[in-house]
């Protein structure tokens, strides 16, 4: 297939590295761009209010373009008149840290992907459920052979699948679940510190309590040892409070 | 009513400003947790990888704390451990710009209301139509009006209430329409240029085409001279292509 490889780690990140060697002996033709810097949790940003610029990254058998911004930008300077590029299928990872739940409006993975499917290009997100992975051959072994079982052309338009790896060797993983998110979110606190020089400054930090957490949603079942699998849209209007709101506030134009 | 303020153009910005002068007038209690500087288009960004600083801005009777992150930075600074407040209605805006459509994804202005809309705190993000508008005081009335036309406390978790005004002095608006997002995509284009060492450089330009503007959307509806109300919900999962996929990818298992 004719595959665009993006991430939000960077271009230098092992787990486009190990999509794009994977990917790449399995005789799959490969355009990788990418952001020169890690670009973590930027979500659906775009740059406008700077230029962007673009460095082709020759490293061994590894090719690619790195640019000077998100993931979105990425997508948009690969597909958009400066590659115009018309891949098959994008792929966006393999990202270091799950993206599950409300984690899909923050990720920069998922927004790579999400971009893609906007104008027409299937697209799948992977992630893996650990924030410095060893060795992600393994899980681009397994999307090697995932991307085969999946008629991207038939989806509905506008869709993401987005995969997630537990952290566990795949082999141990408990196969492939088809999920939707889980509703829970973040319980959000700032670490508050002092610098050298005497000024304060904050950290987040957050986590879900397992008790909000439903059965047979992405999270539960990713820390249960499943690849989990989930198809995204995005149609955010809410149709229904939208006809009762029309009711009663705009009741009277 | 206790309200939190906040934005994506920063704490400067008129549309902010004009806000907290309107609503301040009215008798309402305000806090505002804003950007440092300009955040358009970081769509739900948050800072992981550096350290958040707040600043106290004492402007005349403008008072406010901005954040050096993002629009969400500031809410969950605002809503988490640092302020720990509990406000009955956070406005993000006035926005100099539009969020319609796809906007949304990109928008820093909705990803405030979002992420206060994820807490459970109702959430209001309001727009217009021009890049440099003059003065958004008769929009910043329109909004003191209209937040007693909802009954905040009884909608459904979990939405935002996304409003724009179009390009047009407000006594000229045609009304308040119940509208849903334009599907319609951008058509991206990137200007190249050179800088004066003699570098590449590349600036996003875009434009929706007006022949992909379905009737009785946003987009159109705030075109035509109306002002646009937007219901928006953020369960991204699709659960008929869930059940579909289920039953061939999984099957096996």
């Amino acid at each position: 297939m004719n595959i665009l490889l993006t991430n939000d780690d960077g271009i230098w990140a092992p787990g486009l590295r190990a999509l794009y060697q994977i990917l790449f002996s399995a005789g799959h033709q490969l355009t990788v761009v990418a952001p020169l810097t890690e670009q973590s949790a930027v979500g659906h940003a775009v740059t406008l209010s700077s230029p962007l610029r673009i460095k082709k990254v020759n490293d061994g058998p590894f090719q690619g373009f790195g640019v000077s911004g998100s993931p979105v930008d990425c997508v948009k300077i690969a597909l958009g008149t400066v590659y115009n590029l018309q891949p098959q299928l994008l792929i966006s990872g393999i990202n270091n840290g799950a993206n599950v739940g409300v984690d899909i409006l923050y990720s920069g993975t998922v927004a790579a992907a999400t971009e893609a499917a906007l104008v027409g290009i299937p697209a799948l997100a992977v992630s893996v459920d650990h924030f410095n992975p060893e060795d992600l051959s393994p899980q681009a072994e397994y999307v090697r052979d995932f991307i085969h079982t999946i008629d991207w052309a038939s989806l509905p338009p506008r869709r993401v699948l987005n995969m997630n790896f537990p952290d566990l060797p795949v082999p141990e993983c408990k196969g492939l679940r088809l999920c939707p998110q889980t509703q829970a979110v973040y319980e959000d606190w700032y670490d508050e510190r002092t610098d050298p020089r005497g000024r304060r400054y904050y950290w987040l930090c957050g986590e879900i309590l397992p008790q909000n957490l439903e059965p047979d949603t992405d999270r539960t079942l990713l820390t249960q040892g499943f690849i989990t699998l989930t198809p995204l849209t995005f149609d955010f209007t809410d149709h229904k409070l939208m006809h009762q709101l029309d009711a009663s506030v705009a009741g009277g134009r």
